[in-house]
């Protein structure tokens, strides 16, 4: 733990250099978009980490030297590597924040951690969303009001299949008639994980005040407390044992 | 779901072929003294199935007529084959109940179904180990009293690194200065877990009333209530989109 | 606990006698509208109680008889007696189940086992909610499908300021913009309590089958499973204790 | 919320002025004692309250000017007004973090809190405790090694008839055989709530240094991060409503 928390923000990048109206949007890619959002903040240091990069961008070092590491990802989850995907899982375990964005819902690294598929109803109709704040005394969701809305988004509908949460904060009203449990908390090991569903790669919702404040709050939220790293330690008793066979 | 709860008790089988000390407790197998255990209850169905079998004996017909599966395993969990976690856990998140016992703490599939490493103190010097009895209200410790006694147990302790349970029905008590949450229960997906901490190969644990009658409650409380696959559906609107860009 | 659950349906029962809009709708009571609706179920006896009775026609032998009691006021929360309500608290930590309906957020006994103040907000224009069933496998929302709606219903929205649910087994959409944890359970003592959202007494809301469906299911899961009251004993030592001062 | 964390410390102050033995163990009172181990912390403020003043020292401006209150009592819960108990109910609600100490398991705030009654297990033995620490990462633990030891303590036992804690941060062991979730986290309304079970009268325990550490450290975490009374709103529809009957 330095005195700033430095966080990671990953990305898939493919969207961004395949496909226009994506490049459109985000032409730095996603994860300077979301950088780019935390920049500001004195409390924060900031560095990127992709796909296609060597180890996905996540070698031990860059690991050991992340405090809180974010997660979007939507094309290609199964070319994230099994052996990478550990690496993360043990570093959340042993206390580094992890935040899953939008279609990380599906991340290997999101689903490994849960243990459940993380299926959910989904829409591509750019209706309105309005986000709920049902923990206004949370600090992910400090300085935000009662609700905040998004003009266009991509729908995402319960039953999200995920482990009962810690703590819910968010719940989203959709236009089209559904609802969904869009900020959930979970701590795993010693790492805390917030999963945050807004961010489709073709609307600019990572350049949303709101969704910013939100990212940024989550990140000091899921800051570590600890770093420690689990043994299974074979241990000598405490008090004398007199009942032995 | 049939007339019976249909249980698959799987059992590692290695200990009981190698060690005659555990042969001499287990002669037919830990995973047949727990079948026995089982099948006097009237609503109870058996079957066995072990590492060693064709596809650890856990094929796709046996996992579909399976209801509730007990994990039993200790020197092998890195043999078994990660594409039968991956149907054991397809097939708990769809609704089947798992019940993993003692070693199975360490085993592939709880460490998959709860994401984390699943960690603990342990210590094998046969001292005695009281259990409380936390929820007497819940199924799980119908007929047991406020607390019962193994006269000699390996000992684990806290901390275990498991996620917050649902619900925590048993704390052990030990000899040598150690507690642990012996009795934990969560729901993944449409499926319950309870993991059971006592069960060690050469104390003859699963032949206990107690522990029997446990594992009969747990087999009961976590029979499936609905077998359901979630597929991640795109949907079309419920109520009409105008604010479409 | 009986061969049946015994069901007491407890209202109110005021708005009936004084509004000629109420009594349109619920001639002989919401009460016995409930009552009408669990009849039928051959595991259940049902008896009512309305608040203008002696003692709210809760003595301590009709609650001694009470296996689950569903609970609606609305205008005249603080004229119910706080002896009571403790009577009642008592019940519930020793097992019977307790089930609030509606404007019974704001009930003494639902505040009272809580701790909470279960503010939400409220208006009242008829528009359409659809209740989405996020637990599936949950005894309550046996026989819901994905969801149901109301096309006319008074509209709960969040924050509701309850403690976090064990499990939320509804989330309400509605028309006019905002959303509602509209099912959900807690355990306290060895009681289980439900709090089911829709129920307003101008709407034939009770008269719904999906309605009647989850209120008859809630009986169901929140039936004792023990009748157990805690009396904090002095107990002796299981061990000797050597290190006294 | 001021740059210091304002911090009330409660006593029921009545066995140190009756009893000899508990006025040698803390001759200015148990407060005085707990104040002294808050006092050296850079970033509290302390004040004490004692149950034989005016309104029990708990005015409206006092409660306002409190970040924390700390609560101990045994002999005469009964005497606290339940006119005070609402009034700090209603600023726990607010956001006021309160921290119940020991015997004040049994006080007025902790049940009106929880909705249980707060039942136990329970000797005066002089025995040994040993308090495991299951969540390493939490801040009321932070400084605090995998356990600590109490060489002689009054023993409360499990089942302790609380709602499911959102976090145990404490299992205690027991010489005489007993097990207890001695620390527990909980949330109600915007405040926090912390049950820490050491701390009799007879026995010097808050001049530990563990337990002084402890108490800090839940002072910091229950320190409000809002102050937001609830008030039910009736409210405007966000959208327009087609639907009306």
């Amino acid at each position: 733990m330095s005195a700033k928390i430095r966080v990671t923000v990953w990305n898939e990048f493919r969207h961004e250099k395949k496909h226009a109206e994506v490049k459109a949007v985000y032409p730095d890619g996603i994860h300077n978009c979301i950088a780019e959002g935390l920049s500001s903040a004195p409390d924060i240091s900031c560095r990127t980490a992709t796909q296609d990069e060597p180890e996905h961008g996540l070698t031990e070092k860059v690991l050991a030297e992340t405090d809180v590491l974010t997660w979007w990802g939507h094309l290609a989850h199964d070319e994230v590597s099994d052996e990478i995907v550990k690496r993360v899982q043990k570093r959340v375990l042993a206390g580094m924040g992890l935040i899953c964005l939008h279609s990380a819902h599906f991340s290997k690294i999101l689903r490994t951690m849960l243990g459940t598929n993380c299926s959910l109803k989904w829409r591509e109709a750019g209706e309105k969303e309005r986000l709920w704040n049902i923990e206004p005394g949370h600090p992910i969701t400090a300085g935000i009001g009662e609700y905040f809305e998004l003009p266009h988004t991509e729908m995402y509908g319960e039953r999200f299949d995920i482990p009962t949460p810690d703590k819910v904060v968010f719940i989203s009203w959709f236009e089209g008639g559904e609802v969904f449990r869009s900020g959930c908390c979970w701590e795993r090991g010693h790492g805390r994980i917030f999963y945050f569903r807004p961010g489709h790669e073709t609307f600019p919702i990572f350049r949303d005040e709101n969704i910013r404040k939100v990212i940024l709050n989550a990140c000091r939220w899921a800051a570590p407390r600890v770093n420690m790293a689990d043994n299974c330690p074979n241990v000598k008793p405490l008090e004398p044992i007199r009942s032995k066979a």
